[in-house]
């Protein structure tokens, strides 16, 4: 299988989880899309469900194909949430998440679930966050300047993310994004909470003790990763 | 004297700390308000100064007394803030602020200043924080009812803001306002922390450790009080 075929049959095997009555997070990015299509094809045959989007984009899908959205005002807990990541280390589950630049509502929409489920190519799969992909940080465009200058003296190498017109890249929220180039991670808890108390930080893309299930495809099969206990 | 001529007597004493060539954090709220009055009148008499506001508010005032304004692209640390607070611990100087709606931009321009200076009048000094004032915290919009829950669980007892005309009050980021009376707080340090942990969260109204002089009028004169280290 491809990268991209990869990725559709995580995806499927996740979509196949959901159940008739459930309210689903619907994540964003290359791999979150291909399970809101397949859960636009299972609503078409019937499914009854509800769904909160992580990002403009996946309710832009969702809406088009059929999908009924809901709130926070309405549903206070969601059942279970599809999503992508960025890397995933094994045995922990600790994620990277936030390239595609919707961390901030992945995380509020992960809480508020009982149940993660990432779905990823055999890429993502790591032994160490943070040695292949930086990390993510949501900050407030005002004094984003300063924010740079105290990331880098956590011990980070800080990027500003900018769009394809070369524009600084706005989140849904009209944040920023810092791409922190850490180096291998040796304690994700303590660097999370680290970055997390940094005046100027919104939310950072290191997700600890929330994923439930990782479904990773390879070129042959399906993966199902369960969380080992810290 | 009364409140007011309180207000206006503490912040006439910090602004006259100002020098020639400085970059000036300037707050917000009724003090601040004062104290960027006093430095009108300063400047027109001829001193240099730049400034960094910390509200639309405040730059509106500064920008219409002529005081010339600055950003942190241009400057990366400021020589003295100015602000106020909604109640100042004797002692350690810790603070609770954000009444005014202005405390993410006011906690970056401290934090990037060499010195804050407080200004108030002699009601906001306290023992003990969380006896006469809430703890804003500035929350994202998405998912604020899930931030709300967790800040509920934290052991406080959160408000929305809401604006003159009955509209959930939006601060100048776009976020919202919840007021969390916690009661008199044993913690502040190990509190702030838990709720800048907490998802959702942008930022807390307690300052730690930030506040390097206080000016604080009563009826009779200004007290000042420095930091007791911890």
């Amino acid at each position: 299988m491809d990268r991209d075929a990869q990725k559709r049959t995580a995806a499927e095997a996740a979509a196949a989880m959901i159940e008739d009555g459930m309210v689903v997070g619907l994540g964003t990015g290359s791999t979150a899309r291909f399970a809101i299509e397949a859960l636009i094809r299972r609503v078409r045959d019937g499914l009854r469900i509800r769904a909160i989007p992580t990002s403009e984009r996946s309710a832009a899908q969702a809406r088009a194909g059929g999908i009924p959205l809901t709130t926070f005002a309405e549903h206070g807990r969601l059942d279970l949430t599809i999503d992508g990541a960025d890397a995933i280390e094994t045995g922990s589950l600790n994620l990277i998440k936030g390239l595609g630049g919707a961390l901030l509502r992945e995380k509020i929409v992960a809480a508020a679930s009982d149940r993660l489920v990432i779905v990823a190519d055999g890429r993502k799969l790591v032994d160490r966050l943070g040695g292949t992909t930086p990390v993510p940080v949501e900050v407030v465009p005002f004094g984003w300047e300063t924010t740079n200058e105290r990331l880098r003296r956590l011990g980070s190498e800080p990027a500003l993310r900018r769009g394809g017109d070369g524009q600084p890249f706005r989140t849904d929220g009209g944040n920023l994004i810092l791409d922190c180039a850490f180096g291998p991670i040796d304690d994700p808890v303590r660097l999370d909470g680290a970055i997390g108390q940094t005046i100027g930080v919104v939310e950072t893309g290191i997700f600890i003790g929330m994923a439930y299930l990782a479904l990773v495809a390879d070129e042959t099969n399906v993966q199902q990763l369960t969380r080992r206990p810290a």
